[in-house]
């Protein structure tokens, strides 16, 4: 596989074109970005501990049942997967209150959730990533109502499928972004990341965060953090 | 019917009970605010041009089927509705995007809408009024899943009978905001006001602006635009 020109390059990857169609080569950045890219550092590490944890949840996901576009990492901080159409909504999951979501409703960040919610955002840098209903979705013309319903089934599935992963580990998985994606023949991936950097992690014992939180909120080292998140999910730590 | 102790007072209304139980006296006051109270100013006649096209408007309703908390006007500034307890939601219908959804959306002021929508806004003034999802209603408890349907089927319905109502006066109905109660037998009643606070008004031909927004925006003299709207709808002119 040849790796050709860059696509795209966001604030955590780059997306490279390869000698196949339809394959792109994703690279991970050492780039730590929040509140929309206004609070932004280099941390040696990111890229490569994002990488690997995303491949290894994919991996998990694949195990059970659930289609994603990775296809394989090739190197500590890239990975290929089958380009597709990125959907324009920023799908949220969530189990407990945190965040925005404690902000936005003034409960109590932590507070359980009687069952798991979905929320969509509308993928817009320019217009802050902002929360958006269904009848939103249609104005925008990002799916019809048929991928809407298809998108948060897959969402509440796969939160069932990493929040029993991460229990095993301890882990309890608060909240977390999922992005999808059309092929070509007009099918559903999920696709994107999936990483401390766009899950909620807390340590089921102690609430101790385990996220991209650390970074937002300046309360620890974040290479720390993901770090553990790596290793408690078996994968290779990285000194 | 005697007006007892001042219950509560709002940004716009003041509420005294009465000698009747279920019954209280809503007195308009004078002032107009926005954004959340930041932009404020007394504006002697507005009391009495929102009680008198929000009597109008009530009256217009019921004739159509839609009943509300609306008794009688009793003054020019007063009138007597029945008393409920304010499900807190701002339930805003919208015929074309402007405003917030404007801004939500990065869609340009003025584009119609393919069909009315229904948004609900938490009616928390701590934090902003914020959009919510009918998945955060539930979390909130502000609303049962059957309220919340009968709410939007309520919504619509007044729209169609609101917005052929304005379209006789030439304005067309751009958005608005209503309020629901639930009485004491669990009835859902519309409450509160509808009047060019709560609605956007634009003529039919020239788009000009006979609503807030011309506060808002600084854009005219609120009395002579909330003035206008009171004689299209036939209701007495103030000098
Ligand atoms: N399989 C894929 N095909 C095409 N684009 C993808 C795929 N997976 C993710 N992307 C997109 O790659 C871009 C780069 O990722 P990222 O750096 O996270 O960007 P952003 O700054 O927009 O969050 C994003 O726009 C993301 O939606
Ligand atoms: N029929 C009613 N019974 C009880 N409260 C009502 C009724 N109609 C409206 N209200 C409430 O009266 C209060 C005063 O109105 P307003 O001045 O507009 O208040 P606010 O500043 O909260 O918008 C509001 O909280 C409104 O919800
Ligand atoms: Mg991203
Ligand atoms: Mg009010």
């Amino acid at each position: 596989m040849e790796k050709l020109d860059l696509l795209y390059e966001g604030k955590a990857k780059r997306i490279f074109r390869t000698n196949e169609e339809d394959v792109v080569w994703i690279q991970y950045k050492d780039s730590a970005t929040a509140f929309n890219g206004e609070k932004k550092e280099e941390i040696t590490g990111k890229g490569r501990l994002n990488n690997e944890i995303t491949s290894l949840l994919f991996d998990k996901l694949k195990q059970a049942g659930v289609d994603s576009h990775f296809i394989q990492k090739i190197s500590a901080t890239e990975q290929l997967v089958k380009q597709v159409t990125i959907i324009p909504l920023e799908v949220v999951v969530r189990n407990l209150i945190a965040g925005s979501l404690a902000t936005r409703l003034g409960i109590e960040e932590g507070t359980k959730l009687e069952q798991p919610i979905v929320e969509f955002y509308y993928k817009n840098d320019d217009l802050g990533d902002p929360i958006i209903t269904e009848d939103h979705i249609q104005v925008l013309q990002a799916a019809t109502p048929e991928q809407v319903q298809v998108l948060k089934e897959k969402a509440l599935h796969i939160n069932e499928v990493l929040r029993d992963h991460f229990l095993k580990s301890n882990l309890r998985l608060v909240d977390f972004k999922l992005e999808f994606g059309l092929t070509n023949e007009g099918t559903i991936l999920l696709a994107d990341e999936i990483s401390p950097d766009t899950c909620r992690l807390w340590d089921m014992d102690t609430n101790e965060k385990f996220d991209k939180d650390v970074f937002r909120r300046n309360i620890g080292s974040l290479t720390d953090a993901y770090n553990n998140v790596l290793s408690r999910l078996g994968g290779g730590q990285h000194v």
